[in-house]
């Protein structure tokens, strides 16, 4: 995968990443960081930043650092993603860094963590397979 | 909680779940069923249904199945939801069906299951917390 | 495959399962029935029943709900499984019902319930890996 | 808290985790190590070590890792935890380190890794409830 962060950017805009406001700052072979700043428009009908956002972030940043490591004619689906909340979120910039823990033939896991300046505000981890060719 | 489902329709409207296109149409205490017509925009690059939608579905569903059962000041949060996908979706409408499985004072255990016409498409179960008055 | 029940609790017996005294009761193709009767060597230091004995009923129940369904030749694994508990379980026995919810060529999803007579204690959501022959 | 490490492998040896063959190597305010040595009689009948095992270490490692930061008169239960595998192990010696990521009120993050020497085996992610006094 020869992607530039700008060119992940420009592919993402007008799917449900760009809509949601994701835009990736890192990419790398087994790491992404992502970041989203809050509006009131992903708020939740009691004023906090709705779970979906957060979960958002983390499957686009999982896709994105699972990306890098595959070759280009592999496609991956996610199995599954468990998002575990510690703190509400009201404003500011949400941003989520993600790692391969660990990548076999088929599976791979993977975490991310969502910070809000200094505060963990989120956890996820998650499973994706691997198609074969 | 004495809202209609238009009432909560309404109120989602402006909110996340409105802008992903989430609307109710049964409510009950311990039991929502929610839905969603797929449009390109909620893809992901690969062209497939985001996996951040089902969970948006699902989320939004089990807040709303929640609700119903608790005294008007008591607010929740979601602890996590564990999210799993089954089939890859293009297009058409969504169908999330959301029990709650498992009450106590200050835990509750939902389970959401996701349908595109007949077929099971993702399945969810979280873990919501419900604040002392 | 074509075991019996009988030839299934006497696979156990020397094993993990038949140490902590899961025993079979019903087994079909996407099905099965375990069950365990709670003593206190199986209690956690607080006295109620530890967490990873229900789990060994579910990890359990839904390898032998999977496996009449494969071909004999094809191993599996568990990708992971997530357990959720509801109620302490003190005494009694414990029944573990498990179905295979969805199974794809390479991944299946499986759920287990667990029940102390009338009341549901725990459920679990679980994904096993299929080996490629 | 002030039981020593030795206080506490007495006080399990006779439970579940005793029985499996848990015993501590460190304890601390948020932070626990156990391990476990793996033999025959923890495998299950496809001659790999059962998931039940990898599980009850994490469970207890939780327990023991957040107890030392609660007051003595709060008990405190597991509400889920999700485990995921990663290499299969047939024998040698496990380690299981266990962390605090959050801790509120009435809720806390924790999340373990399990080795086998160099090698990541399985992790743990899992959610416990702090009762009011």
């Amino acid at each position: 995968m020869e992607l530039s962060i700008d060119q992940v950017n420009e592919m993402i805009a007008p799917r449900f990443p760009g809509m949601v406001g994701v835009r990736f700052t890192e990419l790398a072979p087994g790491r992404s960081v992502c970041e989203l700043t809050v509006r009131g428009q992903l708020h939740n009908p009691a004023g906090v930043l709705h779970g979906g956002v957060h979960y958002t972030l983390a499957d686009t940043g999982m896709a994105m650092a699972l990306w890098p490591m595959l070759d280009a004619d592999l496609p991956f689906t996610t199995i599954e993603i468990k998002m575990s909340y510690f703190k509400a979120v009201t404003g500011g910039t949400l941003v989520c860094t993600t790692t391969v823990v660990n990548k076999g033939r088929r599976i791979a896991f993977l975490e991310s963590e969502i910070r809000d300046g200094a505060r963990i505000v989120a956890k996820a981890s998650g499973t994706y397979y691997i198609a074969a060719p």
